[in-house]
């Protein structure tokens, strides 16, 4: 029955794509207090385009409770196909902040197009790969006036700090997304024209460390040498927490470590990666890092390990200020995995830290946000579903890989509902997620569009 | 003769206060480009000021050239006693800027009394003892229509941002300053109460480490864990410079530094130090830190040592971002003491970071500016004088001390023009120089300028 919705599909791919600058046009950067609006706008937006597409129950879902200043959940549902499996569509609205502004080639809400790619912030991650979920759903609907399966979908805006809204709700209110599977497009393929479904993902501890020295700002000239600077004590944990080799210090940090399973290993090596050509297109360093003992892939998928994302405080001018600043933070993160918990390892970072305090220096250790990480069998038949209709539409057999980031969703509907999640995603390596320049391939774009209406197809055994 | 001089001096102490204030009300922060036009207007508020007071030859000298972006240099003259001595006074007239700005009782360029003080920032570093000279000598040319020795006046603009501009004046116009004596009235008594001079100074090095990873910024997710992280390698160079006693790990660092003499040692273990109360009023941390084989004072006075001043880069945002920056900053300074020269040992600092540049990273290391330590000796009229006019003043016998901050231009003085400098300084410990609520105790500012007459009055031999 797909046949049709693709032609549609085809048909109105132009219209599709000036739809998704739209989208990319608001600033829904759901970390940014003063951009609330702009995130409300783009849920508007995300509910009118679900409702044109003909999804019935269309609607906001407020998350904002007591304790949580939060982004509204979009649902809607279509739920004519009796007999037939339930799937759970889901996406985010929200995007990264766009910082350093001054290194995108366009401004990154003014989407634009060149060589092929549209580029904004939110193109792939995950404006664009959720706008494919709500085309495949019309597509479907105006060619064939009904879907094969019955489908709802939610799409939240919180996903890029931390999820806390939705998490709640797939806890309080599992029901109302009850399902047999979910899908996601939230991932990337391993590499142009090879379709890939992400079978496992990492999860993250997100955390701020913050070290109080003097009661006051100080000079350096005056307190240098008696005084406790921040910065110098938080260079030193931070050089007890992670070796020079990569290894995490923390004790009994890789206790319970699930490794990937001997075939697993096995299939990585056979993945087109060429650890050159990664080093110099992808991350562009003189070295790559990390565990000696260890693949690029591993290090990137089956290895936890943690980060520095920035570290606030003190003189961040241009010239010299000589400040001995009263307080510093770290913004360090943990990515996790299958083994791990979020809370017992916070706890254990917690405990070496509160043990490692550099003299004269007071710290504290906050958890900002937290996600478990997961492995999906592939022994099920969405999975295979998903496998045969990317197939289809790249002409080459699906690979099965693992992604490094977190989608701490895909978590909840194991934890919460019980059910698998296919991970069907056409970001391309070099789309710079969370960076200057972030962009989505066009004509992945539309592909996306055709495997998903194959997927539903399959999935409904049309 | 001072006698009437001081009596003009307290008549009119109330205007002088109301005057500084006005001074206090222009935001000439040197170090932000954006402040050049108030930072002229403090230049030509100083000139207006020392016209007033009946100096000579007031003019500003320019100092922006082709590779300086400059402040201009204030100078005036009075060259009518002949047979006295010539006295080179200096101050500066820039400020520093006033981050953080939320820690300000009352906002830093609206000048407030409170407690018998006045808050703003630059009130005692350096303009309210900047004035104090100025107002000295329009006590004195109004009240004796003449000054007991020759003086003239320097005062500049960006001892903030390292003196460039003075210190060229100085080199290729060393013949415009020539004097007998300098005095410099930019530290502070050792306690309230206890005249005090400052007869030592640290120098500095204020330097940039930049750390580059990733071509661009990452997605912690994707690529933690093997690709570079430009914290985690500045946290391992910072823990490495200096270990966890304090002690600096460059090697030769500490080579050919002069100690002070077993008689300033033994002077300094009678000054009135509470350690404790130091630690708790000063500072308020819950140790204090430092090379534990040396007293507080010979850590910040006689022994070099480092600091971190902030970290820019990554993400500094409310919330989370999970990027791995492409590259991160760390403004680092070294204060110096007599025996370390400055250039010598930003290499010995270069060699050792570059000796020890964390995998696939590449780092440069920047100098901002530079300053010598230096010593004055004791042994000479000027010092002598000076110790007696504060005495008189204060009604106590006057102590002598070392600082740990930098005025690069005393160092200029004994090496362009060979002339000791007397460091007659009337701030208090808690003035909180560079930080928020910065404060010069008024009853201080008065004293200030009844000493500096009296001391122009011995200097004369009046």
């Amino acid at each position: 029955m797909s046949g049709k919705a693709v032609e549609f599909a085809k048909d109105n791919g132009a219209r599709f794509v000036e739809e998704l600058k739209a989208l990319l046009r608001i600033p829904s950067i759901s970390t940014t207090p003063e951009r609330a609006g702009d995130v409300r706008k783009a849920a508007e937006f995300v509910a009118e385009g679900l409702r044109a597409a003909g999804m019935e129950n269309v609607r906001l879902i407020e998350t904002t409770t007591a304790t949580h200043q939060g982004h509204p959940l979009v649902y809607a549902d279509w739920l004519h196909a009796p007999g037939k499996p339930t799937v759970l569509c889901y996406g985010h609205y929200d995007v990264q902040p766009p910082d350093p502004l001054d290194e995108w080639k366009s401004p990154p809400f003014e989407p634009e197009e060149r060589d092929g790619n549209i580029y904004a912030r939110g193109a792939v991650d995950d404006k664009g790969q959720m706008w494919m979920h709500v085309k495949a759903l019309e597509s479907l609907l105006k060619a064939e006036g009904k879907l094969p399966v019955n489908i709802k979908v939610i799409v939240e805006g919180e996903e890029e700090v931390g999820g806390e809204g939705i998490a709640a709700f797939v806890r309080e209110h599992g029901d109302v997304l009850k399902a047999d599977a979910a899908l996601v497009s939230d991932t990337e393929m391993f590499a142009p024209e090879l379709p890939t479904l992400c079978v496992g993902l990492r999860g993250m501890i997100y955390t701020e460390l913050e070290v109080r020295g003097a009661a006051t700002d100080l000079h350096s000239g005056m307190y240098g040498g008696a005084a406790p600077n921040p910065f110098v004590a938080l260079a030193q944990i931070i050089a007890k927490l992670k070796d020079e080799t990569g290894h995490i210090a923390i004790p009994g940090f890789y206790d319970g470590i699930e490794a990937p399973t001997a075939d697993e290993l096995k299939a990585w090596k056979s993945l087109p990666f060429d650890e050159e050509h990664y080093r110099k297109t992808e991350v562009g360093s003189t070295e790559l890092t990390g565990e000696p003992d260890f693949s690029v892939l591993e290090r990137t998928w089956s290895r936890p390990t943690m980060d520095v994302h920035g570290m606030p405080g003190g003189f961040t001018g241009a010239g010299a200020k000589t400040v001995i600043p009263a307080k510093a933070l770290a913004k360090i993160s943990f990515r996790l995995v299958p083994g791990m918990a979020p809370e017992a390892t916070f706890e254990k970072y917690r405990k070496f830290v509160e043990g490692i305090v550099p003299k004269g220096t007071q710290v504290t250790v906050r958890m900002i946000h937290s996600g478990e990480p997961i492995v999906v069998s592939t022994d099920n038949d969405y999975i295979r579903a998903a496998k045969e209709a990317m197939a289809e539409v790249f002409g080459k057999e699906t690979v099965f890989v693992r992604g490094g980031g977190s989608i701490p969703i895909v978590g909840d509907f194991v934890r919460e509902l019980g059910i698998p999640t296919v991970m069907m995603g056409f970001g391309l390596p070099d789309d710079n997620l969370h960076a200057p320049n972030e962009k989505f391939h066009l004509a992945n774009f539309h592909r996306g569009i055709e495997s998903i209406v194959r997927f539903f197809g399959l999935v409904g055994g049309a």
